[in-house]
């Protein structure tokens, strides 16, 4: 393909993506495709003959669109967000069109430098301490399965990376605390890291579903008296459930009592920081060692974008580094070199579809935005909390709602919480079915519930409406009132 | 932004790309900038109010594009390369509209049966046994991670991701056994799985820099007379310095008579194994348990795209297994979730481009190209071979020639070597700060040397050709003709 045809194509691509930025709501949220659907149409072998773009692209269209789940769909309220907007992909093109590999600072100058310099907007636009420096990773398991790694090598003195289990079972076991409404990327980090799950501990949270910090300070002392060596405390602000917010101020004190490192997973919740109001989620902050949130879930900024924020960078680079004679270069005294700052060598160009969002919408236009979504999430609880059929399960700290349809609200007893749950299944398959919404589920305190969560560059007041008047006319929900 | 404004951008965006595919050749190859001369000028912070597109387009143009790495310039001959293509670009803004999350089957059921059989695709092109399994992941260093982890685990029974420390003692050191050119990544990842570095075991090459099969016996059968514990060797098929070719049916054999996870890391030259010609560079994969390959390097499809194939994925799955509430499904017994076949939870839709590639290169166009480059190294070897003043420092199986300026060849004294290294520090560092042609260098029993490494889409023989005279009329090279 040379530079004119790809020009032709790209336009045709560019204006494919722009009619489904206008269309996206007609289509269902969830695909109506069955496991193998996408597959069987597609020939068990690559062709021998390159085929034209017109084909791929007819292709694309009849096979792979009917198998997608509209992400940035506005009534898309499932999981949390992961939305997108126009600056984001143009920087995505050209970050593409470059094709660069910025691995160390020569490989690309440009990358590096543009990446600490986002990092940096982004510290200050979440009031972060000074000494924190950033760095982009794929995901926030991947930051905070560094973290974790910066945590072991830091209470070792790097003698597991030099040692491995000799460096262990000096020490005896060291010991991660999360909450139990931690993301399930903690235990995954601390099984690849060595750690173990068993000495993944998990602390009890209050009626909030937020961690403990006297439970936390207790099981810590046991483990002490066990002869376990406390290493590293997770807190989440916004669980991944229910967007609980563990008490940083709290934890943090411990934390530095204790001399263990301190991970903030605020994967979500972070961007709410940016706004002046919503900034007390990250009070406490400063006895942080480490911090990540996703400008890819709630910042327009498109999948992959994850923002690892590290107090002491030395740490993160010496327990990553790597020197090996072919990625040497005559600058690496005066240069950052982001190969050291995460698991993976190779690095994408990222920071520039950060760099086109923050520039575009301003901050007052990333504000602006999140308040409106805040705002909607609140309606919503409302609604079901003043609903005599549906309860709110949790409080909505930031924009995502936990719920339930529940007709003995206010009579229910012990015995119904099986009848409610079954109901609840039912209703989460029908409105997901319809594709008229996709929400998932969760559980709190055992208890199924279903979430709403909303973040989508164009969800607005009347999708918040369609959701709640999709989950009052769902068919296990009429059937009720008719058996009134 | 909306959708007729992205529409607009995007075709300026799109041109911008397709102008810089038929003009990247005009640009210097490595920019020439110094360490801060890009951050120095952007702004401290984000700003207030939204700019428009245009004035953020035009400080890409005057801030950005200056300080690029042209990894896809026809000259780039540097580490390995990372090419694009048109056919990758258009499935990678398809992608970027899209902004899906292929987490699980169910977050988008395309992105995972797409990635399945393109997988499947690329496994019969490689001729790789039925058994193997494949999943896309960011880059080797990730997937080679992976891989150590599921030694790690199969060896333990899963003890290590169970009860960490405590299993590690119970039973002793894991060894990891590598040539000693293999790629750093499998000493970072084996720090970062807690093996420690000291148990990555460094077995001899031969005078191709090629693992030696007898050496690795020998060297685990001292470890076993210790009572530490052979766990996985890593296999190299195209080393990062020369792209030495490990001989696999030797080292199998070993691998499956002392029970070992045989991983193999063929990176860059994977890319050749679609060759038939060239299919014996991974003759013995049958006793792999694993396998990986980056079609970013030298497939044509943008980086980041690397293909981790494993004979058996349950172990893979069982190793990286998660399970909460809120991912579940109601298919999860019926499809794949490749949550559970990699670090991150979260994935990005990266089978679209792959796709595209195999279909619009055909497998016929995509063995034609890699011909072309297997052809312009070998012709770069020879001219080499024959100049009385430069020297080829390693055999070329595959597309990289090592090389260096040596004014005393043939006539050449030990004491000359020190001498020789300081010519081919300035030589690099002349060529490179040229621009017109960017190489990197590495050391090869010792000694430093020059790489050229070919596999850029738009290089041919005109580029091969200029950057042999570019070497051969440098100053330092010029210098010493004249002195003559």
């Amino acid at each position: 393909m040379d530079s004119e045809e790809f020009r032709r194509y790209g336009h045709a691509v560019v204006d494919r993506v722009a009619d489904y930025m206008k269309n996206v709501d007609t289509y269902p949220v969830l695909p109506q495709v069955e496991p193998g659907d996408i597959r069987r149409k597609l020939p068990p072998s690559a062709p021998s003959s390159g085929e034209s773009m017109d084909a791929i692209l007819a292709d694309f269209e009849s096979i792979i669109m009917p198998g997608v789940t509209h992400w940035n769909h506005p009534r898309f309220f499932a999981y949390f967000p992961a939305n997108h907007s126009g600056p984001a992909i143009l920087g995505e093109i050209l970050s593409a069109g470059l094709g660069v590999n910025g691995m160390v600072w020569q490989s690309c100058p440009a990358a590096t430098e543009l990446e600490e310099v986002v990092m940096e907007w982004l510290g200050k636009l979440l009031d972060l301490p000074d000494a924190f420096r950033g760095v982009i990773q794929d995901t926030a398991s991947t930051a905070s399965l560094c973290a974790l790694l910066c945590a072991r090598e830091r209470s070792t003195g790097f003698d597991v990376n030099a040692r491995g289990p000799d460096a262990w079972s000096e020490r005896g076991a060291l010991r991660v605390y999360v909450s139990s409404e931690a993301h399930s990327s903690i235990e995954k980090g601390a099984k690849i890291a060595g750690f173990g799950a068993q000495n993944v501990v998990t602390v009890a949270v209050d009626d909030r579903f937020a961690m403990d910090p006297a439970a936390l300070e207790k099981t810590i002392a046991v483990d002490r008296d066990k002869g376990l060596v406390p290493c590293c405390i997770v807190a989440t602000v916004g669980t991944t459930s229910s967007t609980a917010i563990d008490p940083l101020r709290s934890i943090g004190a411990i934390a530095r009592k204790e001399g263990l490192w301190l991970h903030v997973d605020a994967a979500l919740a972070g961007s709410a920081a940016i706004l002046p109001e919503m900034r007390h989620l990250l009070d406490g902050i400063d006895d942080a060692h480490s911090f990540v949130f996703n400008p890819h879930k709630w910042l327009f900024t498109n999948f992959d974008c994850s923002a690892f924020y590290c107090r002491e960078p030395e740490t993160l680079v010496r327990t990553l580094t790597i020197m090996p004679e072919y990625l040497k270069t005559a600058q690496d005294r005066e240069v950052t070199n982001y190969r050291d700052w995460g698991i993976p060598l190779g690095r994408r160009f990222r920071s520039l579809k950060l760099w086109f969002v923050m520039r575009s919408f301003g901050v007052d236009g990333l504000r602006r935005r999140l308040r409106a979504h805040l705002a909607l999430a609140h309606d919503f609880e409302r609604w079901v909390d003043e609903s005599d059929r549906f309860e709110v399960m949790a409080p909505v700290p930031v924009q995502t709602v936990c719920f339930r349809f529940n007709p003995f609200k206010g009579q229910g007893t012990e015995t119904d919480e099986g009848r409610i749950e079954k109901l609840n299944e039912r209703l989460l398959d029908e409105v997901n079915r319809s594709g008229r919404i996709f929400i998932t589920h969760t559980r709190l305190g055992g208890r199924f519930c279903l979430r709403l969560s909303v973040g989508q560059i164009q969800t607005g007041a009347r999708h918040v409406e369609e959701a709640w008047h999709a989950l009052r006319t769902s068919p296990v929900v009429e059937a009720w009132k008719s058996a009134d």
